[in-house]
Parts: structure tokens; sequence; C-alpha cells
């Protein structure tokens, strides 16, 4: 059967919103959030624009899709973000008690499942969807970085 | 000495916030960040007004900190809170790298110390300050929400 609207077409529209983000200057991150194969909230990483360590795309995407469906709970939603979410954005996930995260890049050093974070018991988890062309844009993100300094 | 701005006095503040929050409907709890002696942000809990679970009260003091302070990092702020902060708030305040957290009552189900959350290794911790009538508070919030069911 065709499915156009799998895990890699979602993870595209992501990383989509992660290339905006680059193009800012930002951390090149992004994310959207899905509900029965329709996005209702997209996001990319505005840290540096709004000077604030809560605009990450994962907590932009948490506010905009619940606002889109009138209640706080995001029960049948599923997030799907370019780089593991941290600390901060899985505990959030953990209040929303959202059905699903979909993560393309691991973070070995930031990333909730180094700290052992506590997922919503709700909350399944599956990594790696277009890993390389998620970590590849944030290497390069990183190198232009280092190359400008 | 006489010190007017200790401790007690910036909690008070953050109760102050959570008696908002009670009148509110909403779960009573509140927060204020001091940077040399000065409040520069006071929230109380917005979750079910805003419908939206990332309406913590430290997270509306986080961002209204940074955008007073002009930058996303509050490495010499005090967060008061009346309760202990939860995985998000925690690791929130990560990224913030704030010096030193303050918090009344303590979550033993849903704190940072239950779920063992990391904090940014500058970050200094203590609780129980006036933890008795920050917990009063919320007990009396919850029964008469029982109450009223």
């Amino acid at each position: 059967m065709i499915q156009p609207f799998n895990d890699e077409y979602f993870m595209k529209k992501a990383l989509f919103e992660a290339e905006i983000a680059f193009e800012k200057g930002e951390v090149p991150i992004g994310a959207v959030i899905v509900i029965n194969q329709q996005i209702i909230a997209r996001a990319h990483n505005l840290t540096e624009t709004l000077r604030d360590v809560t605009a990450h795309a994962e907590m932009q995407c948490f506010t905009a899709a619940a606002d889109y469906l009138g209640g706080k709970y995001l029960k049948k939603c599923t997030l799907f973000v370019t780089l593991e979410p941290c600390q901060m954005c899985a505990g959030a996930s953990y209040w929303s008690q959202i059905d699903r995260i979909v993560f393309g890049a691991t973070d070995p050093t930031r990333g909730f499942q180094h700290f052992k974070t506590t997922l919503h018991p709700k909350t399944r988890v599956e990594g790696g969807i277009l890993e390389d062309q998620c970590s590849t844009l944030l290497k390069r993100f990183f190198i232009e970085k280092r190359n400008l300094n």
C-alpha cells in the first residue's frame, strides 16, 4: 500500500523548518506536530532571535498544537523533530501526554535519553528517521559558525 | 544585620503570585526571579487559562527575566518558586544557567529531584522555604476542587 504520509514525509517537513532556522542563524532544529495525518503545528528553534532558552521548536509546537486543538493534552498527536528532544522538551511532552515522539538525529550529550528524562507512560518514541539529513544540517551549521568566528 | 530582602521575603512574593493563580482556579504555584535583590519577573501557573502545559510559573519567569535582561542567560539570577520545579522547568533552568533555585514545598511525585533531572553544574538549589504556607495553599486548592466535583 502506498503511504504518502509516512514518518519520512513528516520528518521532511520538520527538516524544512530546521532549514529556516539555519537561514536565521539559529541552531537548525525544526519540528511539526501531526494528528490524523494532518500537520497542526510547525516551528523552528528561535532561542537566539527571541533571546529565550525556552523557545525550542518542540515547545513552540506544543503550545501551537494545544491552541489549535483547544485543549492542553496532545494525546493523539505525534511530534516530529529533527534532533532528539532535551530534558525541558521531553518534560513538556510528559505533561502533554503526547502519543508519539519521532526524532531524527540523536543528541548524545543533551538529549533526554542521555539525561534519563521520564516520558509519559503512554508516549512511544522512535529515533533515527532521516538521521543523516538531520545531523548533516546541524554539522554544517556548527562548521560555518566556527569558520565565521 | 537586618536583611529585609532574604529568601523568605522573595518567597512571600512568589506565594502572592500563587494566590492569584488560586483565585483563577489554577493549581496555585507562583514564582519570581530576582537579580541583585530586585524582582525582574513574576508569574503564576496559567496552564488552564492558556490551555498550555508549558505555561508553568517558572517557564513564564524564565522568558520574562531574559526579556528584561536582554539576553537568554540568567547567570546571576535566583528563581523563587512555591513548588519544587518539574522536569520541564528544571530542564529549562539548565539552559538558562541560573545561579540559584529556591523552592517552597517539595513535589515527591513530579518534582525534578524525584525524576533526577540534571541541573546546570553552576546552579545551587535550596528547598523548604516557607514550605508549610506553600503546601497548605496547594492542599486547600485540591480539597476545594474535590468538593466542587
